[in-house]
């Protein structure tokens, strides 16, 4: 037989390459294969939140010991139950419920391998046909790519740079219809690094109720706050509005391999269970797998034991870090931050490109400082925001200040010379 | 304000339900909690296939080993790159490429958290519009729930248990027309626990070539073959037709807790690049998350290091297993069993109901056993064979003589009296 002759029925699914094209992970690698290989300089990845490669960013030993505990035990190599293991469901709960004025059961609980597939359920589950879902704008661009592969509809509201990233709630209001199944506000920020005051939250949580929304709140950034705007986790507002809250061990703990993540139900009322939802998560459980089976064992010894030094630690570094790069960006005059980050891991910021000689959009400026630089910086059309870009400020600080101080050089030698 | 007042517009997802209510998870799910709790004997889960938890089924030191000092060495706490480590995918190409004429690359391997994330990848791959895809029947339910969230229109050929479960090729032919894409075998199978033979898997390939199709090899159980015919990998005939291969870690070594697996393009014509497939399976990477980065970490020293006497002592005691399971199904009227099983770690037979009082189906048999002998086996509806059952051999000798000795006191006891 001669292959040539066959003619093969199948294709790709194009229909899902529109989506994929706007991925972070999918803009990043097409900056990393634009690097110049003759520069000999070290790359400096300020283009995500994965700083667990930089020493000062090391996960404590006691999350690593946990693990090894879990997998030298051999009690942990079976399948894991379909909602994840109870000790470590029981152990989350606890966690969650000391910032809440109610407390949280284990039935509340579902792990998931990473904040992603959380999005992944969380999405599949409320994607009834004709339904549609407000995302912000900026945003992270999973959420647009999930609910596209669930044919779930997708309308944008704004967050407002003048006011801090806040939510336009006007906006939400005008958005939503009787199709609307939820809003996402993800706190603290990514991309913006804001973090939302009590008062700003219970509004949304006000403005999500008058709607007959559910409010998805993505914290997997949660307790990463170091500036003057405490954390608080939109859960509080659990007796006003249902609540999903997404969160991780990826961010905390500095361990994004680690795939440990999870869903909450916070909503004293019972709604989610009254409408289906509660069993329809448990129900896509039995056709998708959840975290690793030892990492689920060993979170209730990370938990009891990470010492609050090390969170401590984590925020200090993270406010010098985001300090060293909200002052740098300041002496570059085509970029200019509106807010100073408080929160997460990044900073957004508008590029204004009429100072720049033969630069077009924040692809183009992204593209030509990997070549020239070897920086990487996310180009903003990959979060919902032309023309800005967002920067990552969690990485070990002397390789910040070389990466911005390269963005500098970047700036006057393309700066338009009038 | 008052919750009862507020009418909430969010449902669960109801055009999902059909298909979980016949996911595997489910039905067990179903069967324990109809367990007697007055019945203080063991619990005896025939289940599934999660052997981890008997110690004749613990996996090898130099795995667990390998785990540890990939956590140890702190270097795999990051996120992977999109399709997995390179290290890892040239391990496997190499692992795979013994049993093969020709020699794969570290490119044609994609890293997956389990065998399960594969057949997601896979099928959420190939489901363009109006396309179709051949499932066995009997066969693995998660493809059925899976085409069905991507919208891919499922078609059944039969497997033939008097033929030792060979496909019915002829079957095939007639299913297939210009929008099929694909068909899928499972081998050692999945539930029947035959190994195809070289012959047949050449006839499997050529009837795939002639109709234009791909076929997704799932060799989830590959290598764990213990009776006369020896297991071949479907990417053998990689050279008549593009293969997909599925493959896990889960089975051979017994840690399905580990989530580690992969998919293999086996395509020496390089089809499944010209037409899309490739791209694509990269592209859903972009926003999905495969497996946890220090199992990918260990997975070469896996490899490396485990010895061929772990590989051979499993595949005795699977052998001696599936004797005793056979053996003893013999001495009970009501079940018959067509076909001695030669690989993986089931038995598919045949219930006989009229030589039992008051049982209507499989569903009821299964349900009345694990009522009143705590014994748990999967009823072959959920395989999509009615009034057949699937029986897992991969546990303790001494669990599975204790088990099917229970199966054969209900039969007696609910067996018609003349």
């Amino acid at each position: 037989m001669e292959e040539g002759s066959t003619k093969w029925n199948f294709r790709g699914n194009e229909e899902l390459n529109p989506e994929f094209s706007f991925s972070i992970k999918g803009v990043l690698n097409k900056l990393m294969k634009n690097l110049n290989e003759t520069d000999h300089r070290p790359i400096i990845p300020l283009g995500r939140a994965d700083p667990s490669a930089s020493p000062c960013f090391r996960t404590t030993p006691i999350a690593e010991d946990a693990v090894i505990d879990a997998v030298r035990s051999g009690k942990f190599n079976s399948y894991a139950p379909n909602v994840g293991i109870l000790p470590t469901r029981r152990s989350i709960a606890e966690y969650l419920s000391h910032d809440l004025p109610y407390k949280l059961s284990p039935d509340d609980v579902y792990l998931t391998a990473g904040g992603k597939q959380a999005i992944e359920v969380i999405l599949t589950v409320l994607a009834r046909p004709g339904a549609n879902i407000l995302l912000p704008r900026p945003g992270y661009p999973r959420y647009e790519a999930r609910a596209a592969l669930s044919h779930l509809e997708v309308r944008h509201f704004d967050l407002l740079p003048k006011k801090g990233w806040e939510v336009d709630l006007d906006g939400v209001g005008a958005l939503a219809d009787d199709k609307t199944v939820a809003m996402v506000i993800v706190n603290p920020g990514n991309p913006c690094g804001n973090v939302f005051t009590y008062e700003h939250l219970q509004k949304v949580a006000e403005t999500a109720r008058k709607l007959g929304i559910l409010v998805i709140a993505d914290e997997v950034y949660g307790h990463l706050a170091f500036g003057s705007t405490p954390f608080v986790p939109m859960a509080v507002f659990g007796s006003t509005v249902p609540i999903l809250t997404l969160g991780s061990i990826s961010k905390r703990w500095f361990v994004p391999g680690w795939r440990l993540g999870w869903i909450v139900t916070s909503d004293p009322g019972g709604f989610l269970k009254k409408y289906g939802i509660v069993e329809c998560i448990k129900d896509y459980f039995n056709i998708t797998s959840g975290p690793v089976t030892f990492t689920q064992g060993a979170f209730p010894q990370i938990l009891a034991r990470t010492s609050d030094d090390f969170f401590l630690k984590t925020i200090n570094v993270l406010r010098e870090a985001a300090d060293i790069c909200y002052d740098r960006l300041e002496e570059i005059p085509c970029i200019t931050c509106p807010h100073k980050p408080e929160g997460a891991m990044f900073l957004l910021a508008k590029l204004n490109l009429s100072l720049l000689e033969g630069i077009n959009d924040d692809m183009e400026f992204c593209l030509k400082l990997a070549k020239e630089e070897s920086v990487i910086i996310l180009p903003g059309i990959a979060v919902g925001l032309k023309n800005w870009v967002r920067i990552t400020f969690a990485i070990e600080p002397s390789s910040l200040e070389d990466g911005l101080g390269r963005i500098k050089e970047f700036y006057l030698r393309n700066a338009k010379k009038n």
